[in-house]
């Protein structure tokens, strides 16, 4: 029962295609995608779930391919989205879960999975307006953490998340799992931390840093004056002397208890409360 | 140079063993730790790292075994580490960092890892005061979240963390490491739903639930009033309405965006920071 997609010959785009050999070289590229050299080169990433792709597609991500489990087959929605990847010219693969289990190295995948063009924001394209957050992250490392500070982003309604210097990147699985959907409508823009300074120095926003040695109440800034970027330092070392200089404020979260700090989602998730506290009505 | 612990026959207590094969049976009763059963078993799990153990032994924690790395060997505060677990009758072990490896499952492991009897506070001995705060979990499953929540609630100076019904193992190594420490200074309490409901009748708290269906802004309670006791529901499904029903307030955290909600561990952060607000000075 072996297939092999080139030997079968071309096909119609938009055709659905039956796959269940792990030796298939379209899932080989799909598996891959676990490489993040892979991901840059390709330009696409995935993302599991059926929720996710519906999502995706409505907000305007281009779906290159679209995978889902013999079982989801004739299923409505799903039946919606491969529609939507057809008309958008991309391939839609049927196959068994033992292929699914392989894509997404889990026991029990999501039914659906699809594999979307990534997409940067430029950061000279970011102007912000006053009633806007950003959170920067320097050197982020944890790829769950940078998930969880993407979701917990989208839902303090900021507008987008800046990764300063070499990060860990956003479109691996793991962030993306993480992220719960939010990467979809989180926009992400990278830069070198002269590009970062070069363009905050233009920006006009309050930049807040949290810094050890930051002798302000982080509740104390005025949040509201100015468009406003929370800079957050890395889960190793801290925020670098260049960048924390180029802060507009330094700020602590006062803490209690042996620990020596908040893991870096949850103070960033402190101080997205905190900065957009006038701005979040129930 | 294959070692047999049982071979060589009694040893003084207290007295340094030198372990370098990953058959020795005190490596592999230290391996099984990595097993619920077997840590409950034992009354005992492991922690890693220097500053741990050293923070540990000082607030009065019961060391079984210390095992250190050869390298570390010498170091004074190591000797001193090792001193003290002679003192309190326990087991010095160094190894080879092939073993740390192994017992860590990590390729750099820590230098120094500690195997700890493990420590429950009763819930009945839990007598609320106010400016205390507790947090009560219902069913947490991941390990990490919960590590983070154990380190978050330290940090903002929070008297207990109550897990309440099928959680999560605090005691795992997930979790110990997501910690970060404060797994030594947290008190932790177990509880089935009903002895949680029983005794939060009688504790005089104001207990604070997050809720879809909270209409109460989770910034307009008095959380200086009484102790506080702050509820959250599980990952997958949120909090069952026998619990949902005996808080004194349903309260929901506003949010924008795509996702759903906010992750686990996020969301007690901001309740956490919000209901100790008044507490917290830098
Ligand atoms: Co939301
Ligand atoms: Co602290």
């Amino acid at each position: 029962m072996t297939e092999d997609y080139r030997r079968e010959g071309p096909r119609r785009v938009g055709q659905v295609k039956e796959v269940t050999s792990l030796a298939n070289p379209i899932v080989k590229d799909i598996k891959a995608l676990s490489d993040k050299k892979t991901r840059e080169e390709t330009g696409t990433f995935m993302a599991e779930g059926l929720k996710l792709v519906i999502d995706a597609l409505e907000l305007g991500w281009k779906i290159r391919t679209l995978v889902y489990a013999k079982a989801a087959k004739g299923k409505p929605l799903v039946e919606q989205v491969a529609a939507k990847t057809v008309a958008n010219g991309g391939l839609v693969l049927e196959v068994s879960e033992k292929v699914l289990s392989s894509i997404t190295r889990r026991d029990n995948p999501q039914m659906v999975v699809g594999i979307f063009e990534s997409r940067w924001t430029r950061l000279s394209d970011i102007r912000p307006e006053n009633g806007q957050t950003f959170v920067a992250l320097d050197r982020v490392r944890d790829p769950g953490n940078l998930g969880t500070i993407i979701r917990t982003a989208d839902a303090a309604g900021a507008s987008g998340v800046i990764l300063v210097g070499e990060c860990t990147d956003p479109f691996s699985l793991e962030t993306v799992r993480a992220t719960m959907g939010s990467i979809f409508a989180t926009p992400l823009i990278r830069a070198s931390v002269d590009e970062f300074l070069s363009w905050q120095k233009h920006a006009g926003t309050e930049l807040v840093a949290t810094h050890l040695a930051g002798a302000v109440d982080y509740r104390t800034v005025d949040y509201s004056k100015k468009p406003v970027v929370i800079l957050m330092g890395n889960e190793q070392s801290g925020l670098p002397e260049n960048l924390a200089k180029s802060a507009t404020r330094l700020v602590r979260i006062p803490q209690q208890g042996l620990a020596d700090s908040l893991n870096l989602a949850v103070a960033t998730a402190v101080m997205l409360f905190e900065a957009r506290r006038h701005l979040l009505k129930i």
